[in-house]
């Protein structure tokens, strides 16, 4: 029996995991529960999953769930506070990290610290700090897993081979929903319409992310990070199926890909059964059905944002935080509705301009680099707010 | 440093083979050489390689050999006694089985008794003898690497996981030149027609059989005793562009796919450098400029060899060895230009009608359900003769 921490329960992820949980009940036990604000859903999980603790994002959010927290379920605090109880329970083996943003760092690093195995569903963590968090598992000897489709298919896809018979990484992307379309085209695209996406069902963040392709570029950063490779091992193909998840690169030229239908119940699944493999109660993909699969370069003009994650990666030192921290925000206005789809790389841009990149190595600097880039963000996303 | 055999050296695979040993010299050392009729060419490939042993098919290619044999090359003599002699020669590490037809089987089960890994490209050799060359195999604790670009993939996709992982094995086919016509179409093409394969060079048997689809049924024959999985754990999937060279399904329904440029050269450098995994000199394959990948279900009203191989390997004892028989036997008489394309599966399934199952168990048993199968398909093939 794994006994599993859920940071973020009642997300997109965090549900799936759930479903994951309630198809291999025999093997699966949730012990620990954290969620952000949606107190109704977590009402219903804490009375279903009964967990021995759980966490809310916020006090506010804890007095809603008031009269629905079941017997035998102990509050473990809010915030970030809450999140390091939870991933570091000592009855935890296993800690989903499916918290939105960077709020989860923290409580990773606590679930490193104690031994715990972390399954990575948020790349923000790495993309602010991959060395360090990295470096937490080398020394205490834990595996990082990750959820994502495009990192778990190529954990897949490496698994069993050398380091040494690796060329490169090549991520999939579905392009989002804005494929095809020109510079021009984008600055007047709508919130809704960027929330369209056309393959994946997803939270509103990653939605958007996935339309900028920043998303790609912050798997690009922890891609890095995870496999331990260089910006140029790392290659993106627009990939419109979304069905070949991403490919492995070896050193005789051929290739290593994993496919599957686009459910993240099959990445969260592996990551807990890791290292085996169970059956999963889902449809099998017929190729022949799929029909073709199509690849394409990205297109780094229309989508500059995968172009300024490679210029952080290569950089290196503090601007993967800067680059992470002005989409935060950048995205944030945009979910608001204050600012136009373009405005998005223009201020993380800016903001990568305007930072003297500094060294990195512990979470105190990651903290300070990311609260000084947020600053920055507001400021320039203000400038550029739309007049409604 | 690898010692070398290679049974085949003049045909299409040898060749490949030989071009793998220039470009890994530090590696590879050809140490015997089998070859059939080309003297011309093995006197070459003799003077550039002084391997310490050769052997040709008859005595007639051994004549024009005379006075081009190079000081220190042994003749090992010729037909099957040549081969066996080459295949187990005591300097020989690794013995590529890439002669024509079944000539090779009694050379295949030399080496694994003396220990020799054994790199076959040679399907009918297991399609004929799979039980007696497998259980061999597994007494003398003999590794038999595929060679084929569909095993070779799938073998690379298994690397590293467990049995008990694997839900299906799903073979690639590129539908050979006549994909999308219908059988009454398949009655009026000519030996020509046949022998334009889309997208691979390969010898002239294994052409026609890639345009009957019965090399795909070979193929499942072949995955069938290579990686002991039942008929109904192998699929078949029409993929014109042949850049997927084949797939496993794992049990939760995740697919692993080997993927690369249609060289020869790869699959060969695969199974002579395994375990390990070398550089080759060959173009990566670029996604993008694939392009699109499409994959269609086969069309066994058309192409009924698939369908009958179902059947051979279904009912298993000595219905494979009739199947292999008949189609040699057929598919020679069609290069002659003298059966219509569509008879080639008219004459397999006739004789395998006529034929009463037995059990194979050892190659004497084999051997005569070959001869007894020959026999048959001649005289059928005689019935449906063209009028020319």
């Amino acid at each position: 029996m794994k006994r599993i921490a859920i940071l973020g329960s009642t997300g997109s992820i965090g549900q799936n995991a759930l479903a994951v949980v309630d198809t291999h009940a025999d093997r699966l036990q949730v012990v620990a529960l954290a969620a952000g604000e949606n107190a109704e859903l977590f009402a219903a999980q804490l009375a279903r999953y009964r967990p021995r603790v759980a966490a809310m994002a916020s006090g506010a959010a804890i007095d809603r769930l008031a009269g629905h927290l079941p017997p035998g379920v102990e509050l473990a605090g809010t915030g970030r506070d809450g999140l390091v109880a939870v991933a570091s329970h000592p009855d935890v083996d296993l800690v989903l990290c499916a918290s939105a943003g960077t709020d989860g760092l923290e409580a990773v690093l606590a679930a490193i610290a104690h031994g715990k195995t972390v399954a990575l569903a948020n790349k923000e963590v790495l993309v602010m700090a991959g060395g360090v968090v990295m470096d937490a598992a080398r020394r205490h000897q834990v595996a990082v897993l990750p959820v994502d489709s495009e990192h778990n298919a190529i954990h897949q896809c490496l698994h069993g081979r050398l380091r040494s018979e690796v060329k490169r990484l090549i991520l999939t992307a579905s392009g989002g929903p804005f494929r095809g379309r020109s510079a021009s085209d984008l600055s007047r695209v709508s919130t809704e319409d960027a929330l369209q996406h056309p393959t994946w069902r997803m939270g509103r963040k990653i939605t958007i992310d996935s339309a900028t392709l920043m998303n790609k570029g912050l798997e690009v950063i922890e891609a890095h990070w995870l496999f331990d490779v260089g910006a140029r091992q790392i290659d993106v193909v627009i990939h419109p199926q979304s069905v070949v998840h991403s490919l492995v690169e070896l050193t005789d030229g051929s290739l290593i890909a994993q496919l599957g239908v686009t459910d993240m119940r099959l990445p969260i699944q592996y990551a807990f059964s890791y290292p085996e493999r169970w059956p999963a109660p889902l449809a099998s993909l017929d190729l022949a059905r799929a029909g073709k699969l199509e690849f394409e370069p990205p297109d780094t003009d229309a989508f500059p944002c995968l172009r300024l994650a490679y210029r952080a990666l290569e950089a290196e030192r503090s601007l993967p935080v800067v680059l992470n921290a002005a989409n935060e925000v950048a995205v944030a206005r945009f979910l608001e509705g204050r600012i136009a789809f373009t405005a998005i790389p223009q201020i993380i841009e800016g903001a990568m301009d305007a930072h003297r990149p500094a060294e990195v190595a512990t979470l105190a600097e990651v903290r300070t680099v990311d609260a000084w880039a947020r600053e920055c963000s507001l400021e320039l996303a203000r400038a550029v707010e739309l007049k409604v």
